[in-house]
């Protein structure tokens, strides 16, 4: 059997320790969206204030937004979704089943190493029957619903596929009420609905899945300096928080894969080792001109633009976008921590044990509390430090097994830190703590315990 | 005119201010859903945290999650949600309206002060015509949607009408992962849908809201003592956050009125001051007993039980299910904190004032900072002092207009702390900080600004 890769093993460590759960398990799943355990809804929730810290609360320039997921159709009519937010489908004659007629093509290029001349050279993927499809038809990725008491047109509404349109329309509302002016930006974090065909590569390609966005509205003549500031600022914010630059790079879209709206953009991608392709989308930074607010302003007759007083000039901001993938984000920053190394066992020789370096302020646990032993003596040491620890962070409380296997346990979560109390704690009011990476260990007097991890974690 | 009322007066700052913006207004808006502005969802993030921390990460018997949104229509039927998440609506013969019958009866006895005999009494609120109604057809409050390429009953899925179920379905996975056991609970935030008929109340009743539940496993003989330790505890969340509980009330929810799956309910309902009927629920304690966890035993063919070793017993854990809804948790504290006093003015008289008198873990923005001109020499002290102060909190800066409307502007949104850089400080290198509830000014050394923040605003 080949060796497993590091998206395997991080997939199979998500599941065994609760980062990531199939949704709806017991029912059989779902490929359309993932849960988040505890580990995971506590690495996802420190991403994102992370995100929001750094974006959003750290500057000046940047306010944040929360918008509802179903907007008014005519928001999805004016941004031109509901028109071009479609896929072509064929569907096969013999096995009726419906696939994305440019996946099939994309995947005859990368077996046959030429592109197919039409679909009759094309098998379909289920049945096997070759060249017997329908014409294509476009398919809305749109979810809808229906809202109030008949489903009808009336009560026909989306789920939102991205969240930047909540941001366009309400920027009137916010430079009115937070009495902002260009350049400055809105940043929202929230989830985003979209019918992929074909769900797939764990938690990277979801029908339900999460974004962190940012408008950011400039004059148009600094569009191009604000466009190659934020994809500086974005390369950044990964690295900075560990992610190894060589696992990243910069792909500038050309022409004719850019979405319609788009006069630029370039996407930051990640190497995760997925078969076929090795590299997946991160996140994107596009100029869209004044795409959005040109169509609002025309849609709904209400005049999107900015009067500058100094200037004398009313204008339509042109918007830079940063759209991050925050569930893709988590997944790239679990496979660049995923590590396997040697570490010292009892008997005198070296393990391997399994260790995510997290960035301490992304860690799920920041510290585990471990009584050396059960009896009743180091308890409630234990337990009153670990409660005091626990009213600032998130802290694990564990007294189950040898203790080099609760540090294993440890690691593979990727706490940064392990607060061993024992026998001596009760004479010297003491503890040892010792580090993830270094697996170094420091005596550090009970009372400044609190002091030590605020220190060494940053956070 | 009739003054205004106190949610009157909320409703028009939070407008004016940007808490809260209707859902696509540019449109002509939505009442299914409201947008929360810049001070919004600082004020709802804020709300968040402090229920995370004291309700999962604070506590030692409790783990969060984040389930999707949209699980397998499984779910749904196991739950109840598909047979009996219904209303009973009726039509009118004439306009073609539907209306549920429940309201038309509460609005009949509410005007006339006893029930309607039968549906011939009433007339229909939209074209006034009398008893002219259709036989009540039952309604779902299930908002449907369909996932992959085609529309029909295998890809129909439900948007989730409680974050609850997704915590049920994870029980095991929960336990094995992360080594809990009864007592203990999952705790999660998250939006959720409900396909109201009548939406309404500001942001208290609408199609897309935002539930902070938990759901607490236990051994059925310690159902009613953890019961009640939770209606404790969810009491005092709201009054140690600031709310009067003079302002709120217990309610125990009668046999008749209670849920299909709950043994017992106690909701925690706050003086809201709508018209009619001035109180709404806040959130509700329910005993859901084994319900849940023996359907979904029932539905998927896995024992949702725990196996206790100490006591070689196997057991169905019962319930207990804190809901708090988030959206009407945020509008209680707005309302609860609105204060109209009085302030000194330059003139030596006083002049009212809005003040809202949110706790400082809630206020959406924690100091502001204002330099007393707009010259330049105040500029560059007061930007760096900002920037400082940004790296932990959500901080304003206001260089715009007398010292005095400044504050007023900061009061009205909550703002406990207000950081004046004027022209001493170049000399002494200190600045004046005045507090909103008393209006004390305090003159503080640069250096310890952060100190002092951090000290007073205990976050």
């Amino acid at each position: 059997m080949a060796p497993k890769s590091t998206l395997d093993n991080v997939i199979s460590l998500c599941k065994r320790r609760g980062f990531v759960f199939q949704a709806g398990e017991i029912y059989g799943g779902s490929r359309s969206a993932w849960d988040y355990g505890p580990l995971g809804a506590e690495l996802k929730e420190n991403i994102k204030r992370e995100w929001w810290q750094t974006f959003v609360r750290g500057r000046e320039d940047m306010v944040g937004l929360d918008s509802s997921i179903i907007l008014p159709t005519a928001v999805w009519e004016a941004s031109g979704h509901v028109a071009t937010f479609t896929d072509p489908l064929v569907e096969c004659l013999s096995c009726h089943t419906r696939h994305r007629q440019d996946h099939l093509e994309e995947n005859f290029q990368d077996k046959k190493g030429r592109a197919p001349e039409s679909m009759a050279e094309i098998a379909c993927p289920n049945c096997g029957t070759k060249g017997e499809w329908t014409e294509p038809q476009q398919f809305s990725g749109l979810m809808k619903t229906y809202l109030g008491p008949v489903d009808d047109e009336k009560g026909k509404h989306f789920l939102r596929p991205e969240t930047a349109q909540g941001i366009f329309v309400n920027f009137l509302n916010v430079v009115t009420a937070s009495r902002k002016r260009p350049p400055f930006g809105i940043g929202q974090v929230g989830k985003a609905f979209r019918n992929e065909i074909t769900p797939g590569n764990f938690i990277f390609r979801t029908r339900e899945f999460e974004q962190m966005e940012i408008e950011y509205f400039v004059h148009p003549n600094d569009a191009q300096k604000w466009f190659d500031d934020w994809v500086e600022s974005c390369w950044n914010w990964f690295t900075d928080l560990g992610i190894n630059p060589d696992n990243m790079r910069r792909f500038d879209v050309p022409d004719e894969e850019r979405a319609h709206y788009s006069d630029g953009t370039i996407d930051i991608e990640y190497k995760f080792g997925f078969q076929g392709s090795e590299w997946g989308e991160l996140m994107g930074v596009a100029n869209r001109a004044d795409f959005d607010l040109g169509n609002h302003t025309e849609h709904s007759g209400t005049k999107m633009q900015y009067f500058d007083q100094a200037t004398d000039e009313r204008y339509t901001p042109y918007v830079i976008e940063p759209s991050f993938g925050l569930t893709r984000s988590m997944m790239a920053f679990l496979v660049d921590a995923y590590v396997e190394d040697e570490a010292p066992n009892t008997k005198g020789g070296v393990d391997t044990r399994t260790v995510l370096k997290l960035d301490p302020r992304l860690a799920p646990v920041k510290a585990a509390v471990l009584p050396l032993s059960k009896k009743d003596d180091l308890k409630p040491v234990a337990q009153n430090l670990a409660a005091e620890l626990r009213r600032r962070w998130n802290i694990d409380y564990d007294d189950a097994g040898a203790i080099g296997r609760r540090y294993r346990r440890q690691d593979e979560i990727g706490t940064p830190l392990c607060v061993t109390v024992d026998f001596d704690t009760l004479e010297d009011q003491a503890v040892t703590i010792r580090s993830r990476d270094e697996m170094t260990q420091e005596r550090v007097s009970l009372d400044k315990v609190t002091a030590y991890l605020s220190d060494k974690l940053g956070c």
